[in-house]
């Protein structure tokens, strides 16, 4: 399966050359989105043979205009910008630390050919199925699996995992500065309805037509007092509005390589407040309730907007700009895409 | 770990000589505990070297008086009674026709030594952790995941895997009569809270002393309208109760070998009703809200014996007499465990 014309890849920054050239078998047939996360006077090479586009702050600024700055800047969280501008129906997005995994038989994994199994079949949300992913070749639905749940539900979202160093928090990397993720776990599962998850924004597949206007990546960066937050926001947001439309989550395959730590003391600087704050805001999401009314995606994410301002807003003047964000992402996505129906 | 002096292992009946000279190695030191499931007359053979009891219908009639037709007969529905006898605080239970699996590296699996792993470590319902179990070696908490959460709660219920014959029902076992697992899936996690499972009696493990009264397998068999549905039926009482108690159930590792897939045709007269019904049940257990005064596994279970008599009993005048089977049972279970508090 290939999705050559109907899906992008977007990548939040570029630098080193190696990136592309060990994904260049799986990536080259795809157009590539980068959105620059730092400096627009420097320049990301991009090596020969790939169809890119390049967005830099002065390109958000020119597209967005008087919005802009819910835009993050000097953060990977910028890649929602790609999500904005993309004109096709899937995004795969990939860190530039990540490179080509191994499977267990020494084989390179195309983790994009996997996300796209992932979202074109269909999720499970209702009834935890014990061989995981039903529909993948050699499983089906387990003994006792109710028939009329067995068609399913859409696939919006798609998590993948990551081999070498793991996606651990400031304070973990400190106590386990050694350990690394050998384990292959050869499954794909759903995310059970009204579960969350920390969704990693690392190595992640989504349904642009699907669930595309939750996957903001809220304010970090430069001027915010958080950072690294930016999956988890988008994660939470989303999962909460997949189960509210009846959308499927999943998580497992495909692994990628993920080579390099990022710094604990640079995280944990970032991390800090959102480590107090996420004992508030995931109690937040787990309890939130979205209308009836709220039918489409930019509805329920304009819904969660106002529950965020009165829910949340109470910890930090943070959460008040934040909801203001997300409206502005909202109205922002609606410009840029004006036929986009969900 | 072993836990020889606090595990007995429960086998609804043993049909050839085979099975316990695999598991030799691995069960010899433990107590079994054997539950005839037919004719009392037939003999059953234990292979020298094993310390066991065995119990026939004679016995479960001498043993629970006017209440034993609420153990089932002529079913593997039987091996309550054992879980009934036991005096230990875990069981392990698993079926004839399930043999010693081979793990990736071709060695042999103790699938008892994995289970006692499982529930000696903390579950995590209410966060999925994307890299499975958390307290496994290797593996912790992603980024993401509040720290508030990271004690977990304690497990209850190791639900174990099966190579080569998978769990299928009738139907699917009918339109795909070769398959064959053969995915060796390496992963350990829990089941959200919230979320139903088919729990799959073949290869389970749990805390007697958690959760031992929720494990019925109602009624089955001879006299009965239904089959193969006394292990579903302990998984969602169960599931339903350790979610309000605050426990965890944990599916995955470890595997056995399930050697034979039994008879499509015999199945399907089994299950026929139960896949009707189980449309309706199902609902009937994820809408479940027990009472907070309901602190305890058997006030757990009497509370939902009531719950089932009045939200079921319009299905089949069956359900008001399952109604009654869990009350006789946690009577049973009172009159033969005086000193259990739970």
């Amino acid at each position: 399966m290939a999705l050559v014309d109907q899906l992008d890849i977007v990548i939040p920054t570029i630098r080193n050359l190696d990136f592309l050239e060990q994904w260049r078998p799986f990536f080259q047939p795809y157009h590539l989105i980068i959105v620059q996360d730092g400096d627009p006077t420097k320049t990301i090479k991009v090596p020969p043979g790939f169809d890119y586009e390049l967005f830099n702050r002065n390109d958000i600024e020119r597209l967005v205009g008087d919005k802009a700055w819910c835009i993050s800047y000097k953060d990977s969280a910028c890649r929602c910008f790609g999500f904005l501008v993309s004109k096709k129906r899937y995004i795969y997005t990939i860190d530039d630390d990540c490179f080509v995994a191994k499977d267990p038989s020494n084989e390179d994994i195309n983790a994009l050919e996997q996300h796209i199994k992932n979202l074109l079949s269909p999720a499970t949300p209702y009834i935890f199925n014990t061989l995981y992913d039903p529909y993948r070749e050699g499983a089906d639905f387990v003994r006792g699996y109710p028939f009329s749940l067995r068609e399913g539900v859409p696939t919006a979202i798609s998590h993948g995992l990551w081999l070498n160093i793991p996606d651990y928090d400031a304070p973990t990397q400190m106590v386990k500065p050694l350990e690394r993720n050998t384990r292959y776990v050869d499954a794909v599962l759903t995310i059970p309805k009204g579960t969350l998850y920390p969704m990693c924004g690392m190595n992640m597949a989504f349904d642009r037509a699907l669930i595309g206007p939750a996957m903001y990546f809220g304010l970090m960066g430069e001027g915010q007092p958080i950072g690294r937050y930016d999956d988890m926001w988008a994660g939470w947001c989303s999962k909460v509005i997949c189960d509210h439309l009846g959308l499927g989550v999943k998580t497992g395959l495909p692994y990628i390589y993920h080579s390099k730590a990022s710094n604990p003391f640079t995280n944990l600087r970032k991390e800090y407040k959102g480590i107090f704050w996420q004992e508030e805001i995931i109690p937040f999401f787990q309890q939130t309730q979205l209308s009836k009314d709220s039918t489409s995606v930019t509805a329920c994410y304009l819904e969660l907007a106002e529950k965020v301002r009165a829910g949340l807003g109470h910890i930090d003047p943070y959460f008040a700009k934040l909801a203001d964000g997300m409206v502005a992402w909202i109205e922002t996505w609606q410009a840029l895409n004006p036929d986009y129906e969900k």
